[in-house]
């Protein structure tokens, strides 16, 4: 019924001090765990709740002196909380093979191993990896790849020409290899720009729910590899997001520009078109990007600066009001005739 | 063909001046209505418009003197033509019982009152109520639960362990249950963190088309009852929104973020994850919510601020060009030989 | 397997430089084209790229000189560009027809030269146009017109009483015509009010990917003709949009607001209810529009003002910390006692 905890402290690689042979059945956070449960404590404002806690055993760093219940010692408490997670809740076995109530071209391949759900549509020349699980309601187009060990949920829209690298995760409602958003006005008019490029996801990305991801106009769409996007993120044609970049929630992405490695973009932020960004920069939310920013930096605010340039101005504005007060009354003691 | 004018006023418990034989075929806004129509004015502003409206009869408050045509007297105009709304466009009558062409699990319960459509897919051990219509191209998954009434419309995609309470309408294209946004950093990558929680929405709710509600990383993530939410809005892991909450279209609330009852978030809003929003408040459009807000308050801004205290810098700003040519002058004055 | 250059040229009408019997197989970026591929400059800071460029042939206007290859000059070479590639990558012919695996209700007409894709649904009393072609998993419900020439792209949701132009195009994922957000508040309760208009959407446009686009309340939700909207964008019922304009990704509007003809909403702005926006007004990335808008104006910020007075306040504010000194040291030579 559940794990025996020696084994999630191997699976972590860390240490267990007390008793391995009890069982743990699932996990909690420390607020609410009772018996039988595994938690962890990764931030030292949740260490009061280690005295009270009903949790069978749980994860600490080394530097928390405790060991009222067993414990598991790692350095990085989080991250073994995530690797015994997917003891605990391991995947349904998914049996592979084809619906019958899916539509799949004859011209296109599904490994043998895979599993294609009811109403799913694959289009001619497309290509789908060992082990994917391509869940009810899909749509893909023609001459798409999935690779190897991919999850599509259900309702997912991925047209035509989309590569897919290696264990990549794709949620619901989201579409990939729309349009991108290109017209070329003239006298009496707006002309589409036929958009004939596609778009490349490396391996080990996670895409949210609800997301576009557009086609590049000409030449692909470019998201690197282990690169994770939050739900309803707008990626218009021709981006290009570095590896192991963070989009979070809401993000806007223009046309043309380019993220580095390791960026973060927190919620609803909007970057204009053809702009880059450093290797490693990090940019608050709701902050409106306009220029190029360098690696390694933290900026905010709309248009965005310079983190602690906008904590500045934030902290000046607050003052704007009384400051408007304080010249008047300068400006009466310097010119008290006026 | 219509409805009888002292039935329609019956139904909003109001008072009926002028005639009740006549029959009312639809309504319409006060500038537009016509013959046949009701019409209803709650805002002052349109109250010019009865001199020369054509519509049949009107729905009015008791301060505005008003008898040329027939006129149904009530407390709250607009919510006498909503309940009229109810009587001049029922539902049309929707056949129980499941559509051939959906897929619905032998481990599933669905009522006999209920309809499902076309191309609908139902995973085992869900349970759709009395009276439900499931809407062709929804994609209900495992352990799902529906509770009477409830409205899906096409292209709704639940996943797994979602509890949905009594007459609650979701739109198209909204996916509740999706993975949250979890992931811990080690040195050499990014883990997923498994997200083993669910959805639980409460009675009465309605979700707009193209949301986002992800399941909780751990427990639920939680709507309570009479929760009305507009399109293209994100709940994140482990939210709870209290009764009778309202949330504007674009709104993104981060992972574990809890408002209370009766909060207001006006379109585009953004809150941070981990904080609260206390009874009552109202957070006005395009906000950035950083911080606990307290009840029954208004705030404004990015980040958002009491709304009179943001109204003073709103209004300090527009002068603030003029204020630093001001500063000069003084500068000049003060200091000469500079 | 290309097309000669000759034929591209006719297709632009511009002028050809050069031999016009080369066969030019496909399109790309100056910076990137090479041999059998065209491309074209518009923009002069690509114009250093012609010196090195391996391109077999390129657009360029009167102005730029240049002879190396074969040259088509036109006074708009991105239109022109975007000319040729309509010939460079035609549509694939799709066959008419109905698939046996949708659903078309026998009280809807579909046009014979139609083509209706896999998993489509089709209720009663629709009518699709000549040469439409509406991809698997589209879900269109009763009384819908799609006029000829139309792209319902996979997993779009159209609604009741929808009634869309000739030759539009209709991104995946998108949701037209679901109810707006409409509630009349009461002692006890939120009341639903039934939405009981419907969307209008005018010829040649083009809707992004998983849009919102509502009914209206009462009497339509109407989009104008040659209209192009990005992706997640929302339209909230009885907006009203004119012809020409364009409406970027992640835009909200409020319900009830009109925009004139030849608006331009840049990127996530959000416009309050009730409000208007004049013929050919220009309003900036992510701002917040809360009042009526001149017509051909320039608007920036959040809250929205003219832009000359936006840029003044905006590089003000990055002033501000250091104003605040200067008033200190003002204050205290004024006031040097205390």
């Amino acid at each position: 019924l559940g794990v025996r905890l020696e084994r999630l402290a191997r699976v972590t690689g860390g240490r267990l001090i007390g008793r391995g042979d009890i069982e743990i059945t699932s996990a909690a956070p420390i607020a609410s765990a009772t018996a039988g449960q595994i938690t962890f404590v990764a931030n030292p404002k949740y260490r009061n709740f280690l005295e009270t806690t009903a949790a069978a055993a749980v994860i600490l760093p080394d530097d928390i002196v405790f060991d009222r219940i067993p414990v598991i010692r790692h350095g990085n408490p989080y991250y073994a909380f995530a690797l015994i997670l997917d003891e605990l809740y391991p995947d349904d076995a998914v049996p592979a093979g084809i619906d019958a109530a899916a539509r799949v071209s004859g011209e296109a391949l599904v490994d043998k191993s895979a599993f294609v759900g009811a109403g799913v549509f694959i289009g001619r020349g497309s290509a789908i990896g060992a082990g994917c699980r391509i869940m009810p309601h899909v749509y893909i187009g023609r001459d798409v790849t999935i690779g190897a060990g991919g999850i599509v949920y259900p309702g997912v829209n991925i047209l035509d020409g989309t590569i897919v690298g290696e264990n990549v995760i794709i949620h619901s409602g989201t579409v990939i290899g729309s349009d991108g958003f290109g017209f070329a006005p003239y006298e009496g008019g707006i002309k589409k720009v036929r958009q004939v490029g596609h778009v490349e996801i490396g391996s080990n990305c996670e895409i949210g729910a609800n997301c576009t991801i557009d086609r590049g106009a000409l030449g692909p769409t470019r998201i690197g590899h282990h690169v994770k996007i939050d739900n309803l993120v707008q990626v218009a044609h021709n981006v290009e997001i570095g590896d192991y970049s963070i989009i979070v929630a809401q993000v806007g992405i223009s046309g043309s520009s380019k993220l580095g490695r390791n960026v973060i973009l927190a919620g609803q932020v909007g970057l204009t078109g053809h702009i880059e960004v450093g290797d490693g920069t990090r940019v608050g939310a709701q902050s409106g990007v306009h220029r190029n920013l360098p690696p390694s930096g933290e900026f905010l605010g709309s248009p965005a600066r310079e983190k602690s340039k906008a904590a500045r101005i934030e902290a000046a504005l607050a003052r704007l009001p009384e400051l408007l007060r304080r010249v008047r009354k300068l400006e009466k003691l310097v010119k008290p005739e006026k």
